[in-house]
């Protein structure tokens, strides 16, 4: 029994995957994966996802440098939701955030920043 | 310029929230929340969620009393994910683990379970 036998894909051949930092368990962010992009982590060790809103397979880190060394690969009771440890280079985030998850909701319903920004997009991706 | 207008529901209405235990960092489990479920999340300070296969809206814990008390509602960069702090009491997993991700791919493509089993499911929900 192979484990991708027990994963339940979307109709469109996708699964969420949450990735946590494995040092500090910071949640770093949450994306898609099909089958060859979990292919491609487990063969590399570096994650690989499915991008739906530019229909691309893409390597975390390809244009930033920004990569994940995967270091577990857990899955869920429903086989539907997988959870990957990783050491993290530089941030998770595109707005040069560690975490995706920088900001969180107030009790008044505005939002407050919860950590520093490492770096602007500029300086991760250069200036467009 | 209220959180809730930052976030981007799918077309059914649903949003993935990743709920994490905040005193251990522990990633418990991942379910899908609508509207009408964040609302009753910050008004009773208790997870709710909408329930895709039962087409339900659902206390976690109603059943089981395993709630989760809510301690931080964060959401990305992309306002299309959801990462909540709680206090979990009990099992967060309807197998009785304390968390949902109780098994880690092998190398071998098999499995392995990383944490005890703290009660059967017999024991939370008894005998059917």
């Amino acid at each position: 029994m192979n484990f991708y036998d027990k994963l339940k894909f979307t109709s469109d051949g996708l699964i969420p995957a949450i990735i946590q930092d494995h040092a500090t368990g910071r949640v770093l962010m949450m994306a898609w994966m099909n089958r060859a992009s979990i292919e491609a982590t487990v063969a590399t060790g570096k994650t690989h996802f499915w991008s739906r809103s530019r229909q691309k397979f893409w390597m975390k880190g390809e244009s930033s440098g920004h990569t994940q060394a995967v270091k577990d690969i857990a899955f869920d009771c429903d086989g539907d939701t997988l959870l990957i440890q990783v050491e993290q280079i530089g941030s998770a985030c595109h707005e040069g955030y560690r975490s995706c998850f920088f900001r969180s909701a107030q009790k008044d319903g505005g939002e407050r920043v919860t950590e520093p920004q490492l770096a602007t997009p500029e300086q991760i991706y250069g200036k467009k």
